[in-house]
């Protein structure tokens, strides 16, 4: 549909980070994860991403999860490795052990705590990328960040080599249209959208790939949504794209009353993949609290609409 | 591709309103452009949204403009108007006032300036649709109203009978989508998207149609995308959507150093349509300011651009 | 302790709104409210801000409020009136309608509702001010307004003659206390706190005066506290202030999980005045509930502990 | 003016921690900085703060910190030191570091980056106090963390022996007062504000000391201004504190068109430190950058009309 050529597209789920009952690194259960999404079709990884609990893991912990993934992957298709810390010095340090230990591409966001300047979002952006000998992502995503990357600066950090790629979960898609249209300047930076309810919406307006936190549960799906997308198949690409909103429903499941979105989608995603038996238990980092039984039962009943059970 | 029967669908622009240049209604430049609207082939027109000015409008100048816009569609559309005030009582008597003088449906926010809740929000839509005789659509846009329209409670008034539907102006397309895939539960609701950059998108998504701004402007370009979508002809519509994105930067024609964003666009807006011959005057209301001669030439250029000049 | 001779000064309590049981006004118990509130010693009178319902109550109804209060008050203390609407031309209106019905000065917001600019907030005051031959004080409320007045502004209104004073209800200590220190530059430049539960600070800190909400409904111990500050005594007002800051806790008495802020604070003063015999009805306008009767007696129980019953 | 007893009060600055021309932590700057305070009279030392630039700094350099103050404090007073981390896990990790290096008191956040809930606050609290050994008080920064710690859970959490303290820089006067007016029930809990323009206004309300990152400048100042409020004697605890808010304008030198408020307030009080000689360089860490030459003698101007130079 476009002369594009992006670094990285298709389907690039942000892996969840399984955990044993005690609260450390579940290796196996990881393993079985990035097995079942490489079976699934996916194009990519994306390690310690948001939905990879990454805000929650200690630095020890997060290389351990590099490892994994990275020794997992075995080169069949890249890892994204987010190096996600409030300011520049601090991603610097955790880009360059993911570096090290062999990713193929860091993913960090804004500058965040500390009130920040578009001023220092530029600096922060360019001096993690000469730092660091691999392509750079952003990562928009204010609702953690609490500021937008604004889309003149993503297409000039763009168009100077900055930056390979933004992974967008912003919500805006305006922003998100004009930087689409934009993409013939800069044909290899990287759309990728992070709203995994309404990829077909996004793919049809110009992203090159999703990451979509579902996928770790789904990842087949994705895989159909998106070729059906690329082959110009709308219509099977939203009626696959419907089911697999429904399914997103499972971040619903949770009672908001004792826990926070966070946990809710967090956990919904991790009992799902328990209960289809890719990952051994559905413990999350504290100070999240995991679903209770009625929840997981929800859950459940999703899933086997959803055709996954 | 659904059995869906909405109470209004296609392209319903938010009519603006032509001043003259001491400020006060141009009736015959809004006469004007209710009929290039028509002539467009939109299938309704919002009189009083935000496009409209309708918060800078004392209450005898929305009179004026009901009853223009009501004696120009002449029957051949439905009229939509706008009654939004800050509270219940406020909004009631606008919105007798707008059945009165011949609306077909009524448009209100959830209220704003003072703090809500979510039960007032509720008895807010439930007081009001038992007051007029109307049907009554919800305008969801949190960046005036400052709270975001839950998607149950949508679902819930929808099914009531209290809400014919919905104005999605919100930005948050996981709720959109909630609210398409729970469609068929309630035909006759109208599932509106504000957001005019993305359309395409918004209608892949399960829209029944769009309010766009930028309809007053070209409203055959929203038609013919409209028309497209219907016909499941997506990549035609993405490419009249892209080429309306485009336009849709008219918008940031002006020095935002020195206006707002309702000002930037609604400027904008008035602009072109003064380019293209069918009001007078690009004037705005205080405290806005109008569009200088540089920015002016912005917008003409993006006209130009987009083969409307 | 400054030489200041602000336009404004003392104890201008909002005076709440008394409703009758079908929601019209009740103009016997507004009589006597404001009687109260003179016997209580207050200096002014604000009619139609944010404790009195103004966003609320139609123009008609605003009307009458005022018409009550400016005969109530017999001209022994000024009454400042809300005009208090989305833009400019809409306050202009509301503004003249005031004075005509014998106001002594106007309050007014910034523009809400639509975005707006700091350059569009200065022309809004300008304008307004040079409409309406009153005192013009702005009423500065993120909260409901949502956004903040600059200090520098504030001031720059101020030198010009523009403003007569500010009435904040910002939360923002540092910018009050800016504004403070800078008051030796404009004497006449009223600094009113609406934070009625740290007067004493603020009085500290150089306020010249308060708007406190809770002042409806204990006018005598604002008054005893704002003399003590001007005597320097500030154990006796601080002791004053504790003591009206564990009443003030009256609006934590509703439940949140059925009503709005608004409503909680609203609804504890009106039932207050009802339950000290001041105003006949609890009852607020719709959407907002009134407080129930576990809610009441809570109310109830503080104004025992306060002395006050 | 109450029998209360809290566990720290007076004055404890957040430490700035000046770094060398290349980034690195300046040991003899912060050596002497550490002298100046403790001659000026602060009654502890909270490294690792905000004003320390905490959010900064790689693990390495927050431990050489706490190391050098620690040393320099030689036990003369308490030295507190932030765990600030965006969640349990990793608080924990610094917490233990700190105590291992040894920190006095521990002060931490409530969980920030991803959302959270007030169930998740609690349990992070919770588990961070029973895995450190050591006092834990609550930093309640929204400007930062981007929500508020409620009054309620933090007497709760006060009540329970969880938390020793909380500084705040909420600019929230009346949870700020309902915490004071609490005291007396958990009379070892430290109410500290973290509010250097207002301090003489929260000590009359009830505050046991505050944390001023503008105490490092004038150290002196803060220690007049809180022996006067401890005397009672408002009169000489406003004049000092109308000094210091004068001089508190360093914060404005910065031009904020190519600054972040962050860089604007921490680069000035660098600035007024390397000009009254305490201080080798005005550096700050990247992505900030430092004030320039003119915002410099801005800066100066301030100090000489302060009588700091």
């Amino acid at each position: 549909m476009s002369p594009r050529n992006p670094s990285f597209s298709g389907v690039i789920p942000p892996v969840v980070t399984p955990l044993t009952t005690d609260g450390e690194l579940d290796t196996k259960s990881l393993e079985r994860l990035v097995g079942f999404l490489l079976e699934g079709g996916v194009t990519g990884l994306f390690a310690l991403g948001s939905s990879g609990e990454m805000a929650y893991l200690t630095p020890r912990q997060q290389d351990a999860v590099i490892d994994v993934i990275v020794g997992a992957a075995g080169g069949q298709v890249p890892v994204l490795v987010g190096a996600i810390e409030p300011t520049t010095n601090r991603v610097i340090e955790r880009a360059e052990m993911a570096a090290k230990r062999g990713a193929d591409a860091i993913v960090t966001t804004a500058p965040f705590y500390a009130r920040t300047h578009e001023s220092e979002i530029e600096r922060h952006f360019r001096t993690v990328a000469s730092a660091v000998p691999l392509p750079l992502l952003a990562y928009d995503i204010p609702v953690c960040v609490h500021s937008k990357l604004a889309v003149d600066q993503l297409l000039s950090l763009a168009a100077d080599g900055v930056l390979a790629g933004v992974k967008d979960s912003s919500g805006d898609d305006v922003s998100f249209r004009r930087l689409a249209l934009a993409g013939a300047e800069v044909p290899r930076f990287a759309l990728l959208t992070g709203h995994e309810a309404v990829v077909d919406a996004m793919l049809l307006g110009g992203a090159d790939g999703s990451v979509p936190g579902l996928g770790n549960v789904d990842p087949h799906g994705y895989a159909r949504l998106d070729a059906a997308a690329r082959a110009g198949d709308w219509r099977t690409a939203r009626t696959e794209q419907d089911r697999l909103a429904r399914l997103f429903d499972i971040v619903l499941a949770a009672d908001t009353a004792t826990a926070s979105g966070t946990a809710a989608g967090l956990g919904s995603f991790k009992t799902a993949l328990m209960l289809r038996g890719i990952i051994d238990t559905q413990v999350v980092s504290p100070p999240m609290r995991p679903l209770d039984e009625r929840e997981t039962e929800t859950v459940r009943a999703h899933l086997v609409r959803a055709g996954l059970l």
